[in-house]
């Protein structure tokens, strides 16, 4: 490592604080992933996506692990002040650390011919938390990929980088699918569909999750698109033994992921 | 209703208001419930819970049956205008209506004395939105109760009562209980004691979840301490299928309760 930066109006600053929005993220392919979780993961991972690594002195010293990876991997590291790394940062605490990253690239065509037997696709799902905890309960669950629909929330954005904690660089993530030459896709691999909704008519428990299977999952507030629901082999629904009205998405997900988890691995 | 209450600096507003904070709830008893959903609930579950219905013009137009259920139990029903409800809430966007609820008064004992099969035992848990969803996902899963230590999240904070999605207001939720005298109640009440933590010997699918049994689930961040996991009779862990190091204590939660409802219902 250089000189520490210590200028907070630099154009670097400025360059790496605007990939919290989404039009610079699709514009230069890059994004940011925040604190030593994500960061650690990125650089193990996904080496070669990783563009630049900004730590302070502090952050170097605790996490020599992430900066000898980081380093081995070429990945440009550079010491930077704690108000250098604020700037750059969304997160209020990045506890130290930050790395500008390449936008990772997977394939729904890569993604079948590796014979997937667990995916998720996410249709229309908005909220950040949401997204981003799917996207971790799916890699704790096993699960082959995400498959995230074009009308759904960027997967890059800070807030779904930082709820993935660290999963976005576990699985393939494919991201602004078309639902209906995606859903066509997955038929003629032989991927049943599940529609995952509260107004299914087969109960969780009484699904065969056995053979390869996908669950689409809708909007938080409204579910799936009528026409979603409509081209998917069965409609199931996660049974409510209480008065809630509903799990929220991301429990929803996690329940059903785990259900075909443990349904392939035992 | 009578005249519309405009006058965003009264003292009732400012004392409505003042329920965001820990110290007025626990001085009055009293907390608020934000929204319809949570109103509605509220009303419907716990009338004589509630003492102050607040809502718009707007939502009496659009939430009849709200105001039908608490004008018939007795609820004291106020129209505001626009900038009161706001000036009421934390909540930015509260749809119109908020209700000031009297603090649920739960017993361990009473909940004991109903032979409950399922609980949640919930230690050091901190953060709003994971003790709201813990609530929201031991409703869904049927569970009897969620008991709360005294070192945990305030239930009745805005933001825990928001994402509870009005389940505070369909099971039992007992709060400020010391750790080792509920341990000790719960055992000799012949409930097993199950702690979630990811360092557990005994895989979920491994576990036997037919007898009456409590999750205990720890701090978010550090776990559960080491004196209570070693009171517990098994500890308990959610196998991890992919790369991800954990699930949040939400969805390991409602991974735990949801195998549990499974086995104790088919």
């Amino acid at each position: 490592m250089s000189t520490p930066l210590t200028n907070v109006r630099s154009d670097r600053v400025k360059a790496v604080r605007a990939l919290s929005r989404r039009s610079v993220r699709d514009k230069t392919g890059r994004f940011l992933a925040e604190g030593p979780q994500a960061v650690r993961e990125a650089v193990t991972h996904h080496p070669a996506a990783v563009v630049d690594l900004y730590l302070t002195r502090d952050a170097a010293t605790r996490h020599t692990d992430i900066v000898d990876v980081a380093s081995a991997a070429g990945v440009h590291v550079h010491e930077v002040s704690d108000e250098v790394l604020a700037a750059m940062c969304e997160t209020q605490a990045p506890q130290g650390l930050a790395a500008v990253c390449r936008v990772l690239t997977a394939s729904l065509t890569e993604v079948l011919a590796a014979r997937p037997r667990l995916l998720v696709l996410l249709t229309n799902v908005r909220d950040p938390g949401n997204a981003g905890t799917v996207i971790r309960g799916a890699d704790a669950a096993g699960a082959d990929a995400v498959l995230v629909s074009d009308a759904s929330v960027d997967v890059y954005a800070p807030k779904v980088v930082r709820s993935t904690a660290g999963s976005l660089f576990h699985l393939p993530v494919v991201t602004g699918l078309a639902i209906d030459p995606t859903i066509a896709e997955l038929r003629d691999a032989g991927i049943r569909l599940l529609a995952a909704d509260g107004a299914g008519t087969v109960l969780l428990p009484e699904c065969d999750l056995s053979s390869p299977h996908a669950w689409v999952m809708g909007n938080e507030a409204w579910g799936l698109e009528p026409e979603t629901r409509s081209r998917c082999d069965e409609v199931v629904r996660v049974p409510i033994y209480g008065r809630a009205e509903s799990l929220n998405l991301a429990m929803a997900a996690t329940v059903c992921l785990y259900a075909s988890a443990s349904a392939q691995n035992h």
